[in-house]
């Protein structure tokens, strides 16, 4: 485990408010010798699946060790459980809300508490802000103490819920969805390039790529592979299929929206 | 007080621009081992209330020993004095501008210096840029040193102004406005639970709250208290009375703007 | 050299995304005691000069020692190089892009080097995301070592671009251009206060600022110098004149736009 005790924060919290800040205080204060680190805090309000999907595709990033405090809750108030995880040389601090699904399936050595442990959090202290009260002390107790044996009794079951994914038919074509818009306004989709070549081969040709009413034929190496202005699919840095338009804005250009199908197949054009 | 110095920054500099980077880098290159926190920069622009405010109800999320440098300051380039405050456990780094009013009337053991050593800051090197130029520099020394005493002359009276707050009328009902909207739309008020329910006991059965056009019947445990659509008034993380709409954004569905009344009394809706 | 490694980041990844929080998981994966600050990641999409001519303008407002990791990298998948360079008691990664244009003919002491060493970055995982492929893990390197030597082989030629700047005709004239516009809506130019008052003196009281069909008299002191609602010129805090509009948004009451024309002279309005 790394050297220095490091928590990562993932929540749907925004930017534009004093809430992120509030959870740093609370590490701080338990744990003051921790690298606090922003993941992102603009998943789609509500979003646990979304927040699952980033989870999963991107702690892996961070060094060994880490501790990762996801808060997408908009159960928060209501008697969701927390629950601290350990698995992959990771920790993870979430709502029982599915939020942990995939690192669930991908850890071989998973293993779950539930966060009671009244010395750990302040759950009384508000009905609208646990990750003031609950999951950021939690976080900086498994930072400090480098485990999530104190947190509370183990937890077999958790709630599961559907991580975007993709899906492969019979016939080969593999149906996925979009997952995110980046700044520049690609599209990331849930379509895995190991995945997809185990189904299609590595020889992308013939592939057709089909959004919306558009359909992209092959996948491009580099931006340069297209014209300006025109559309391109990539295999995108967490390993999934994107679709941007060269010089533009493909979210805005080719009107896509939040979990839109996207479907991959061999294939010919007319 | 805190193992390790902490430095938390409060301005209305907003995220697009490097001011925030440039006030990092100068605590950085004073106290290297500091670390650096951002409570919140989108305070709205001059608002000097509106972040004593946020500074006075959020402080105690911090370690004790954290140093706040708290810039909003459209003074900035005229005489206001720069000043260094030590109350609470804290220290306050901030114009004398009224910023530190509600900190000052609720720290008991209240000190205040101005900051005038020439070895802390850097005052000419721009007349518009005091945050990086004399408030994070003077920030970083008092994380490093532990203390405000090196700073200047003892200061006695400091400029105050009103801070956000509810005041409450004789028959008992509680007047106060709306101070902060977050990334929800929902709406933070200065109606502060405490005082509420002292003065209207705490069953809020027959409560009514009062905003633009709209009477609210009761204060809701959770948003699973209302219809989805509907609007509702619950006691928010800070401890005030907060406004919103289920499954919705209250300040556009609702109408809502900064610094508008809200009133809390009891009563029967007709 | 600091007593604690820094590493700084400049992108134009925006605030939106996942990207900047993977960079800094990159870092702390091999340098877990960095302190890793944002500078800024705003630079406007793919525009090298801007993010140069901001590096230029602020790196020396962090400690000695400090690592910039500098991303604006349109050309990301293609072949051009990254290069790691010291110069000014700091150190420097990026794209060989002319992204350090500046740096280089500022530093004295300037040396570079390629980043060719296979155990500092891994350029296969993406074609997309050398931020946290490449750009980032070498500049963790870099802070761990203290040196730049075991990046690659000296480079002498770097890719050079024409960094905003302004220039000084025969009849004194200075022309430059808006390089930024800031949270308020201010409008930055490369004009210097150093070369102008070399070209023009030190008295400001006959200069005339133009800038689309308007003509600003004068540098004024404070925003008080004028009424409010009215535009003024004055010294930023980057050195450089800047075009503000007293308690106004200076871009939207005057239609100002990036890379525009602004000319500084002496004259008299008729």
């Amino acid at each position: 485990m790394s050297a220095r005790p490091i928590v990562v924060l993932l929540t749907d919290f925004g930017l534009s408010d004093w809430f992120v800040g509030a959870m740093k205080g609370a590490v701080l204060a338990r744990c003051p010798e921790c690298a606090v680190v922003d993941l992102c805090h603009t998943i789609e309000p509500g979003a646990v699946a979304q927040a699952g999907w980033l989870l999963q595709k991107t702690f892996r990033d961070f060094p060994r060790g880490a501790v990762f405090c996801a808060v997408v809750d908009p159960g928060v108030g209501t008697e969701r459980r927390a629950i601290a995880a350990a698995g992959e040389g990771c920790f993870f601090i979430a709502p029982d809300n599915g939020l942990l699904t995939g690192i669930k399936h991908l850890a071989a050595d998973w293993k779950c508490r539930a966060i009671t442990n009244r010395d750990w959090t302040d759950p009384d202290r508000s009905k609208t802000f646990h990750g003031r009260d609950v999951f950021a002390p939690a976080a900086a107790e498994v930072a400090r103490l480098g485990g999530i044996e104190k947190a509370g009794e183990p937890v077999g079951a958790i709630v599961e819920t559907d991580l975007p994914a993709a899906a492969v038919a019979p016939d080969g074509t593999m149906a996925g969805t979009i997952v995110w818009f980046d700044r520049f306004g690609n599209a990331v989709t849930t379509i895995e390039r190991e995945a997809a070549e185990k189904t299609l081969g590595t020889a992308t040709g013939d592939w057709l790529v089909e959004i919306e009413n558009l359909t992209i034929r092959s996948v491009a190496s580099t931006y340069a592979d297209v014209a300006p202005g025109e559309a391109l699919a990539y295999w995108g840095s967490l390993g999934t299929l994107e679709i941007g338009v060269r010089n533009g804005n493909a979210r805005e250009r080719l009107g896509l929206e939040l979990n839109r199908p996207v479907r991959l197949r061999k294939g010919r054009t007319e």
